[in-house]
């Protein structure tokens, strides 16, 4: 027999009881990855790596359709050329993996696995760069990118190795440059709330918490189900900040030399963690349907006599909605119950299962059963198109709704900071939105204090999709959180992964 | 201007001249990849990512049609794993890298940078693998491979880091291996001989040359225009070698424990060296259709006043071409003229161009050249779609057969080791069909004396292309070449990349 069936099946815990332990068997019993030896670093089974090439083969279209392209970088950097910018260095210094032989012999100069390649990429780009004719430029990378992660480690969340895409351009003038940063973030953010279909609060990073050698860090944020805040995707203006150390230089249309302005932007495998734990519940994953490797899972049900019809309507009902485009699997082992059946696809978060057995046969029928809400349906066969259409739109809709919900159910517009420890002190977590003074000084208190850190400055207190809804501007008081002088920004706090 | 144009932009050597050069600048000039600081490490460049991306998307469609599924690994694997197969790790050894600190911290056990990744893979198959239900397990990865290069470097050729897939499976007996090791080959044979239309000699590696932890090895060995071999893709028969060491067993139907049975397979970036080499000419690059990121470039060409019209023809040719799917560009930048278009396009391989000029817009035609002969045919704008279709297919069996004449031409039948050095020495190097008796002695002996080596033991002496045909195994002398004692094995023996 099959490991898998010798060893316990389903989650022994539940979602809100451990919901650390929930998430670790998740991936696992799902078959989504497994640890290896060294500390950090997972392989990812051919099911989770489905969702990643669904993931990226939507994001590169649309990267794609505005006018990117791909290259390749190396893993490799060579140590002098990191220190180029030393600020973006110093903020990497303590995560790098350093080479520092090759077979018995001991390099030169050591060689840094690639933590992120802007050093690398704009090393190369004065040879590519000679005129405003050559700009912008847009080019992106899906590679891994390497940080050993010292303290605590959780697949997809935080490894020290990880899949992830990175993208970098240069401009002529900064407004090229802001632009860009701007719809990069709008070309995830409508992938992670329409496809992944978790809702993100999105805005500016804090000075202290931007990328290293940013001028500034556009970020998203996602609520995840332990109330702390997960960082989705991130877009950043480099300002001229690494175009003057690595002498990035065109000419203008007036012949003049101008350094160039540049972005650099990313989303990891971090989305796969995302909605793991936003939509999973307590019988394993559930998949938005767009990025689901299996859509629809169809379980035959028959006894000896009548197997062969069964399959074969079966079969034909997969055909059928292959056909209609969908990604379709038909469970036709004899070694497993339905019941079974019915555990496995639930726990790989199927979207929807089709149940056809003898009674379906004769009336012309089969049972749709939706994956979040179990909800079962028995239709005409003549009706099926129709309503997977419509199947799949509630479900995407009420996985949006409900995650929603959730975010706006722990967002809380707070007076002061001991406000703050006592709804972070509740457990619970969530988003808490105040003023900020601006002044790093709080931020660092306020951190040291509560555990929780400016995850966004918003672009507009408006999206904030907080229950008390317009009110909420006037709801926030005009002082700093921490030192309670009168304070513009507003700012939302939370601990996070 | 830009600086494509403030510097020569032609090839300044001949093909036939300087070859290594030509092949360095066609790189370069094609925009294909640049070197990075570090020795033997290259970006490769978003024209030449294309050109890999369609050869992954169409290999990748292969295995996925024959149930391969893809995952991902990381890229550092601990020395303990590469130890337990002692022979495997000797033969990558005095390549490998080693990551020995992160940040200030000295790891307590050193990283290998993946040289390749049987010994981390298997490390995780006793997990996934309890019965015969679960095999074959057929599994595949797109990514890297990392070996210090020491010697000489070539970009695609021979690099420190290369893009390449590494397929691995396991099966419950050796004829399920041996099959796989089969199927492989004939899947990148057809690709290479019919996509890449480069001829290949395909058979047994020796002992001595075979993958290290192999049963044996079977190998696609192409020829260069210097004469040199090029090995375009190897599949392994690992047989137990490795399951024993990582005990990979799996209860059988009889309820018994055995250990599985391994295949590994892979390709890489190498086949677009080859494919640079093998096509090209002294204008640039000569890309085979199917795997070329522009199939069909279009030139307007026009004066001030006609401008408009002509650029709106070239437009709507390029959507009726791409509506029948071809991947079409108009060239219509204004800063250059039409002469220089026509060289960067050659330069950059795209097999079929097409001008447009006011003349054509007249009669309603178009001209279309070739860009291997240079060919020229005007041609009515309603025959377009069968003539590219046609002169599509006469390029790609024009450049298989060029290439099978020139693999002819240099294939000789010989007598002596003397012979052997005679012809190598000559210069022109080539692919020597003699018998070997079978030991390592010989095999050494030949290559300290000659620089060749034994580049495949061929499945069947019939499949060697070479002139005399019919006669050629009657034509191959009973002896070894070495020690003249008789010996029944037909060895190609060739100097290689």
């Amino acid at each position: 027999m099959s490991k898998r069936i010798n060893k316990e099946f389903g989650l022994t815990v539940k979602k809100n009881e451990d919901f650390s332990e929930w998430y670790s068997q998740l991936v696992e019993k799902a078959g989504l990855a497994d640890y290896i030896s060294a500390k950090g670093f997972i392989i990812v089974r051919p099911y989770g790596y489905a969702i990643w090439e669904l993931i990226k083969d939507y994001l590169d279209s649309k990267f794609k359709e505005t006018g990117h392209v791909n290259g390749f970088l190396p893993c490799l950097i060579p140590e002098g050329l990191l220190n180029k910018e030393e600020k973006h260095f110093k903020g990497f210094n303590p995560e790098v993996f350093w080479v520092t032989y090759s077979g018995d012999a001991p390099l030169n100069e050591r060689l840094a696995l690639r933590p992120t390649s802007e050093a690398l990429l704009y090393s190369i780009f004065p040879k590519w760069i000679a005129s405003y004719r050559d700009l912008p430029l847009k080019i992106n990378f899906w590679n891994t990118a390497l940080r050993a992660e010292i303290k605590s480690t959780k697949p997809f969340i935080r490894n020290s190795e990880f899949l992830w895409q990175e993208g970098h351009t240069a401009h002529v003038d900064n407004d090229g440059a802001k632009d860009q940063v701007i719809k990069i973030l709008s070309i995830y953010k409508d992938f992670i709330e329409k496809v992944l279909l978790i809702p993100t609060l999105s805005g500016f990073k804090s000075n202290k918490e931007k990328f290293v050698g940013a001028d500034y860090t556009t970020t998203l944020e996602g609520m995840m189900p332990d109330g702390k805040a997960l960082q989705l995707g991130t877009s950043h203006n480099l300002g001229r900040n690494f175009s003057k150390p690595f002498e990035i230089k065109f000419l203008n249309r007036n012949n003049t030399e101008e350094y160039v302005w540049q972005t650099s932007w990313g989303i990891s495998w971090r989305l796969i963690g995302a909605l793991i734990m936003v939509h999973g519940d307590d019988k394993g994953l559930i998949l938005p349907p767009i990025i689901a490797p299996i859509q629809i899972i169809i379980i035959p049900i028959y006894k000896d006599l009548n197997q062969e019809i069964v399959k074969k309507y079966a079969d034909s009902l997969k055909d059928k909605l292959t056909a209609l485009g969908y990604r379709v699997s038909v469970d036709g082992r004899d070694e497993f119950t339905a019941g079974w059946k019915y555990n496995e696809w639930e726990m790989k978060g199927v979207p929807i299962r089709i149940n056809v057995g003898q009674r379906d046969i004769e009336k012309n029928t089969v049972e749709i059963v939706r994956r979040d809400n179990r909800q079962k349906t028995i239709i005409p066969l003549t009706a099926i198109s129709k309503k997977i259409g419509i199947t799949f739109q509630a479900l995407q809709s009420d996985l949006y709704r409900n995650a929603l919900e959730f975010l706006k159910d722990r967002t809380r517009v707070l007076e002061s900071i001991e406000e703050l420890k006592s709804f972070l002190d509740t457990g619970q977590g969530g988003f808490l939105v105040s003023r900020w003074c601006g002044r790093e000084e709080c931020e660092v208190k306020i951190k040291e204090e509560t555990g929780a850190d400016i995850r966004v400055i918003p672009f507009d207190i408006k999206d904030i999709p907080i229950q008390i809804g317009e009110e909420t501007t006037r709801g926030v008081p005009k002082h700093c959180i921490y030192c309670r002088q009168e304070a513009n920004q507003i700012a939302v706090f939370a601990r996070a992964y």
